[in-house]
């Protein structure tokens, strides 16, 4: 599946997954290409945990009671941690995010879905911070995101968008 | 190309680049696949200015002083807005750079190379904000980051990361 293709068919996946088992080569390839991401100076905010054990996957989905939990045999979680690139910035988020984007497409081109469970968890509730407990995670990271991985079970829904024409322009504001 | 392809190859490039024009038919599939990213409760925060109008591009190199903006024919600025997704939640950081990296990866599968230019145009002397009034971009809107696009004129070079096993881990913090 060529670069394109992946971005194009990318879309947010919050169905139920089929019962198939990832292969650990697959998660592999998939947090490769999260760390391939650049990272502001080179920093390397972001790491990477996959849990595929049935036991702690059925511990993140009491937490987060999404039904897509539930059924996913694989989830990847992302943490970060607010290193300084200079003076006094960090490009932590950028980071991540970059790194989340490889990611979703290295799953879609490997035949899996996912979507970006980040607000579910980085809310006043504190429910990442629960899912890095869980995972013995330190507190001087912050676990920000998680993937769930797996074959679709059901059918997908691609969300609308604005046209390019009221998002993307040539040489000046909303010009042509 | 394929997508982990493009995760790969994808380097930072600082070079100088050949003088060679981009179409404009791909310039439009680089924007194509940055409105294709994710956004925040499909909030879609980023819009894209192309710029390859050589008047406009002498103006945008001496605001940035970057030698690697001087020989670009082609740069794309993004621009952001701050939307509330829900509450008093914005993700608009992670949209734009998720739509950032869908870009690079379509560069570099066009066979052009670009850098990811952000803390050199949002830091305190805000050459960002000069560069949107070149573009006659409303205040409402910040431009956070530019991409340069052209055929590298130089070799590439790859950062060193740390090793897979210090960044990745299964099932539990450093776990194997």
């Amino acid at each position: 599946m060529t670069a394109s293709q992946a971005i194009k068919n990318r879309t947010s996946y919050r169905g139920n997954f089929k019962n198939t088992a990832i292969p650990r080569e697959d998660l592999i390839k998939i947090m490769e290409a999260g760390l391939a991401a650049p990272s502001g100076c080179n920093t390397q905010t972001t790491s990477l945990i996959a849990v595929d054990d049935a036991e702690l996957l059925q511990k993140l989905y009491e937490l987060t009671e999404l039904e897509t939990v539930k059924t996913a045999p694989a989830m990847i979680c992302v943490l970060t941690q607010e290193i300084i690139a200079y003076r006094d910035r960090s490009f932590f988020v950028q980071d991540y995010s970059a790194a989340i984007q490889n990611m979703l497409l290295a799953i879609v081109e490997l035949g899996y879905q996912s979507c970006w469970y980040e607000g579910q968890i980085t809310d006043v509730d504190r429910i990442g911070r629960k899912m890095a407990d869980i995972l013995e995670v330190p507190e001087d990271y912050e676990l920000v995101c998680f993937l769930p991985v797996g074959i679709a079970a059901e059918g997908l829904n691609y969300v609308e968008k604005k046209p390019f024409e009221a998002r993307a322009w040539f040489n000046g504001f909303k010009r042509r």
